[in-house]
């Protein structure tokens, strides 16, 4: 049994990280903190896991996480870096779903999180969460930054293109939809049912906090910088990300045989057949990816879907993949719940 | 493991039969059947089962159903009637999620659902399949007519004070809203989003079907007629049953300790603390009825929250549960899925 | 032209009432006051009223209110009982939208609104502004306190019921749903969308502050103390109120007749046929009260459904149909648009 | 007055229509015509409608629209074309709602829309009707081609480009999200509640039939071929187009200056101040098209976005304007709706 703790459950990202914990085999949860909620019972603050989960909040300074083989952050940007040194320096490993560790250079993220990072050495151990691009170096990791929910969704999707140089790197779009659990669990008038219901439209579009990260892991991936156009979306649905992407064509190919060979053998990434319209609900609650492509008119435009439930592939999901990596377990274990339909 | 087919799995509670019973540990799935999709991958309808489930629809008059040990009719009302008794028969136990075979007056099926019914023998042969009721029936039945919906919420709300005797028999009364998945997938207006969303109404008041199957399960466990209004409503929301039930108190009790007694030991009834509001996203998705109790202004009115998810534990999953029970396996198995929040 | 200003015209009401004043051809609106958005342009807030009101939000300190023949109070309880007072002795008439001078009996309000009353003597000369009920003294009124969304749909419903004394006045019970904009314009975690959608609840049911306003204005109505069971559920829509009302019948009646000679004439309440099941959006953005009877099985117990929009009938429009009555207007003059549907 | 008629009034965008024309003071509407609903009164269809139009549906061939000034065709394409050519030889004029007239190229509309054109001399003389590029046209044409919904929104996005000519006319992109009223008011799967809520999904990729006609009227705006790759969305919301639209900068300028001045005096198309995100409802039930310009990180992509009703700008609205300008009548007439918000 993996000994799990959580820092930081009170958000979206924390009850869907217990909803999957406490249905993995493999895990014991020892224990979960939150400042604010310390002596509530977990289940009084989601009803959802009652009588299935029996765990109070802990306040942070008394929980016992050093007993603990790994330690999962679901707090707000800025948390880890300040606790999980600790942690990781008494052997624990560590999955920080929040932004601490994903930006390698320091200086970019200090400015577009707007704070200066406490733990760059960390930054530099830290090994970036996405399975599919390096599954090796997060077997060994001891700390692991998870990836945001759109930049999973976008470099999926562009993925398997931009390793194989198929496309113009100086000019990828990114437009993307996002239901509204993206936002976290704060009381902010935007994110209230009267505003965002029946309604849609794009945000941040001068520049979005993922758009770093998605540059970061592209550029890798295709070994020199890629430009990309980012738009964000806020939608009315609770869950999903649909990311709709633009690449033009370089070298002509049979791009869905590429993208089907990329990720032959991924449990978590679905390739689509050609013609397909993937919609967010068909990963609804599950940890997958699914993936179609379309060429229009034969154009010079290649068009890429790709959706995910940005709490589980774009978040929880994708953390307890990692942490399945990390111990050694199969990949899949807790992890394959079919999606819910309708 | 348990030989399953299931007729008619293209709709709604098809789908969700077949998520339930990809996941459980006991059941093959040997067949599915479908006169219109004959051929047709079951996951090229419903992608959430992509890659998870590698069964076609095959057509009704070819499938070997009669090698099953169980056969579920997912299947609009009137069409179990004709088929099952053959596969009975022929030593094939029997669940029909439809209407068939639940209501014992055949006279008034026939009135409130407005054919002859094919095999009335067969109806008094069917057991109930309200596990919390009549779990003894259910393990030795060879037919189980699985309970609405409305009928499941209605009556796990209703029950306690019904059995104990302590309300006014004459006046209950259930205003009970429901999902739209409730309507079932069928192309009509009236349930199009542009119709259903952003707003609500009432339905069926002079007299909806579920009526007359509620008033013979609170009378069967009164032991003599009960008086209902039953007042539908159409909620802007996928999934879920929110009933919401008023009793005239007669004799004075104790009555949250009446419910949590009631329902000691049941896994899938849930009766939440003095003073909660049970909402219908914590039972989505999983089998769970949670209830609450509330007397306002200490008066002589009772009021019963109830809540179910529609396709769960208003149909598909008390359909497993039924199954569990008839076969010998524990109640839980297949059905330990955590509701999904938000 | 009436001289109109507003206080607090940041939350729903506020600009819902904006919408409606800026239409009305009769209407001047002189000032729009908000401490907290004091310089701000309503149209930067709202940019639905963007090129079409080119006011800016005023210091509530600096605003010259005393110059306007009526002004409108759209704030928190609590304020307009503190600040009314002084416009109304300099002559100006003053409609609250909130529930300051909504319960005549003092105690009972600070009861049920947790703080002192601070102008008990202006509660005992306002005029609760339900037109349907008592024009006549409305249009005298110089204080007038405007009816909360849940009474007036409630009310309308049971009116003629209960001004004909033919139901039993003991037992009445109204089980109301009711769109996420009733909760205002409140960053609370309750009413995100992530948590309000696809999802459906009751709340406050050991008490809503709505309950002993309905109370007061039924037993005025009927003469006599009315009994009242009310509870009220959280509706994943926007705007609208869906009442369902049950009354035992004491005396027999042709009630459809008698809802329909009782708003014979009725701008703002449409009697629907028999058999009907009024929805929220037919009523989607207009002043209007859709009502329809009905009367299960023939049994002792009568269902009336009555639908407003809780922002217009049951605010903003009922607040403008209230300034019509008192300054002499027709009362239709601004509130003739049409529901918007779908 | 002027004298209307409508064929076809059953669906969205006919009961739209009728919403717009009952409150537009210089209408007299005359007949509204429906094979299906002979006989029928339009408000036992819509009771939005109730006690303020009093109206039966006609059988198309007794209704008198010869009579009439004006005939709105909100008819499935394929109608107009057959039934509008009698009426326009006798002197009526035409607004075709649908698609018939929209595409210069017989060739190009017979391929797209799967039917051989039945009245091609009546495509040449139509006017297609998008006031803010062709009003002059629509002034004195006797048969207007109402725009597309989608076409409405792209095409006044991209015209000050376009016309300007400083972008990459070969490289546009269209990322364009539906409400589901799109789709239209007919019975289908797809579009059903529990399909197409809380779900997001690109649709008709490989090509729409709103492609040709984007690509014909941007062509003539720019006076030689464009390319676009056009991607429309399905999203859950009843009403709005929002499209994201991307152009590679050739000519550097001031954009937002450009935009600026090209709508200068529109009434219909308000231009945002820098940065702005327009939302979808901030137009909704209004006839609108609200845009914003962005240019992300000072790159070589101009980001536009651009939201609409689809059934105002896109689809009613629209007509009515072009009926305004048509009769001579100021444009604003009968369309000075504010938008409803929330």
């Amino acid at each position: 049994m993996i000994k799990v703790g959580i820092v930081g459950g009170t958000g979206y990202t924390g009850v869907e990280l217990l909803r999957l914990l406490a249905q993995h085999p493999q895990v014991q949860l020892v224990a979960i903190t939150s400042r604010g909620e310390a002596g509530t019972a977990v289940s009084d603050m989601f009803p959802s896991l009652r009588r299935r989960l029996d765990l109070k909040f802990e306040d942070p300074a008394s929980a016992d996480l050093r007993s603990c083989d790994l330690v999962f952050f679901a707090t707000p940007n800025g948390v880890a870096m300040t606790q999980a040194p600790a942690l990781l320096d008494a052997g624990v490993r560590v999955i920080d779903l929040a932004a601490d560790f994903r930006i390698k250079d320091v200086a970019e993220w200090e400015r577009w999180y707007g704070m200066s990072h406490a733990s760059p050495d960390w930054v530099e151990k830290a090994v970036y969460g996405l399975p599919e691009h390096d599954r090796s170096g997060i077997s060994k990791a001891r700390l692991v930054a998870n990836p945001g929910c759109y930049p999973t969704a976008v470099q999926l999707g562009f993925m398997p293109l931009v390793e194989a140089g198929v496309v113009d790197l100086g000019q990828l779009i990114a437009d993307t939809k996002s239901g509204v659990s993206g936002a976290g669990r704060k009381a902010e008038i935007p994110t209230l049912f009267a505003e965002a219901s029946d309604n849609f439209k794009a945000y941040a579009v001068p520049g979005h906090r993922h758009l770093p990260e998605i540059q970061q892991g592209l550029s890798t991936m295709a070994a020199q910088p890629v430009g990309l156009t980012f738009v964000p979306h806020l939608t009315p649905m609770i869950r999903g990300i649909h990311a709709t992407l633009y690449a033009r064509i370089k070298n002509d190919a049979d791009f869905q045989r590429l993208f089907e060979e990329r990720y032959r053998g991924e449990a978590f990434v679905d390739v689509l057949p050609p013609g397909s319209h993937p919609d967010t609900r068909s990963v609804r609650a599950a940890n997958l990816c699914r993936i179609a492509l379309h060429r229009p008119q034969q154009g010079k435009v290649l068009v890429v879907l790709a959706v995910i439930d940005n709490l589980v592939k774009g978040a929880a999901g994708q953390a307890v993949q990692n942490m399945n990596i990390m111990f050694g377990r199969p990949e899949t274990e807790g992890l394959w719940q079919l999606a819910v339909l309708p």
